[in-house]
């Protein structure tokens, strides 16, 4: 058997979520079968993190155990060629050691979370941003979400880093593009829990719309209760950006 | 009457263009059936570039003229309303004097052009960016763009901005995203030729397979007719990006 890691991009619009579900198509089922179909093997497909419905990724890293000889480039093109139309990509592959494994191996996750503030809808971000059409109080957030970085107190925040330029905590940036007032949310974690990123952009948007105040997110930090955190913002624009291991950039 | 200035983003996948065709869905349709629903009135949709089938807008400038009494808030948010689930949206709306044309006010038009180099698929960036699976030459396509920049021969290109950040020529830019290879091509004009921008994306893109020569780019240019040019590039990865009038920013 060997080893191979995939680096995977899909867009979860159509998906129950990356995992398996009896109830409906996942990106792990579209990857299998096309292994399946390839190799004539029931592989399993290991991932370093899980993604819900409607959420996306732009380099999940897996892997998969395949007796039948490839190349990594041949076994890429094979999976791609069988997998389209579905939206979802192989975009790099290699032979790692057996010991290697996405989900264990792993040492930090990052997300990224894309909201756009205006009133008109989004016909060129449809299902990949959170549309935010009242006006958001960046200042606040900015002060909210250096509480929410807090959130290490039960989850610990490392200096992974997402780009080389961040700081690898949970921070907001700002940028305007093209008319569009685009906010974007990254978070770096060695692991989250469930619903963890789209729960701490929910309560930065309550804050930026003045329904939350700074003191009310750190009260909810004390308590140490995800529950009592806001509102969990949709899954259209959240992002799995990368998986750290150990002995890479 | 009062005249609206608009500015509209769009998603071109679904429609034969901007301009109104005899044939299938066009943009201005979309906007002109909403206009009339708000206002029972038979407008006109002037616009300051035309696009074709597949092409993208960030911010078309368009204008309306309209008898019925709207503040320009609420026009924009009926037209949207309107429109849904067309993938066409009003993203700023003015009143401007009578004297303003989308068209031929309209001192400089800046396109953006997005190639995506990989050999994957591209779950993400579908319809919105030219896939090509070959390897291309950056250096190469620098050196060609100089030559297209010459394009100005008879095509005048001014110094008008794109970005702050830009000359204004048409340069080729490349941005490691994300695991992606994405190539940037902007081209700013008072105005382009039918197809123009395509087929100077199409001539760099030989030029970065190595199938013509900048010496090639050079002569067909000295022979100044575009058909001497190479292929045009597919719709998919055109935006119109902003136009510009006097006085504006």
């Amino acid at each position: 058997m060997t080893r191979y890691a995939l680096t995977i991009e899909f867009d979860g619009t159509p998906f129950m979520g990356l995992q398996r579900q009896a109830h409906g198509p996942s990106v792990q089922q579209t990857v299998e079968e096309a292994v399946r179909q390839v190799t004539g093997e029931a592989a399993t497909l290991h991932s370093s993190g899980r993604t819900d419905a409607g959420v996306h990724a732009l380099a999940m890293r897996s892997h998969v155990d395949i007796a039948k000889p490839f190349t990594p480039f041949r076994l890429m093109e094979a999976l791609n060629a069988l997998m389209r139309p579905a939206p979802v990509a192989v975009i790099d592959c290699e032979v790692v050691p057996d010991d290697w494994h996405a989900r264990f191996s792993c040492i930090g996750r990052c997300y990224l979370y894309r909201i756009v503030k205006r009133r008109a809808p989004l016909p060129l971000e449809k299902n990949g941003a959170w549309h935010v059409a009242r006006p958001l109080d960046a200042e606040a957030q900015h002060g909210a979400a250096h509480h929410l970085a807090g959130l290490h107190v039960y989850t610990p925040y490392h200096s992974v880093h997402c780009q080389a330029k961040d700081t690898g905590e949970a921070h907001v940036r700002q940028d305007r593009r093209h008319e569009v007032d685009l906010v974007l949310i990254e978070a770096a974690a060695r692991s989250f829990l469930h619903h963890q990123v789209r729960s701490m952009v929910g309560t930065l948007a309550l804050v930026g719309l003045g329904r939350w105040s700074e003191d009310q997110v750190a009260q909810a930090l004390a308590a140490r209760e995800r529950q009592a955190l806001g509102l969990n913002a949709p899954p259209d624009g959240l992002y799995f950006v990368r998986a750290f291991y150990p002995g890479e950039d």
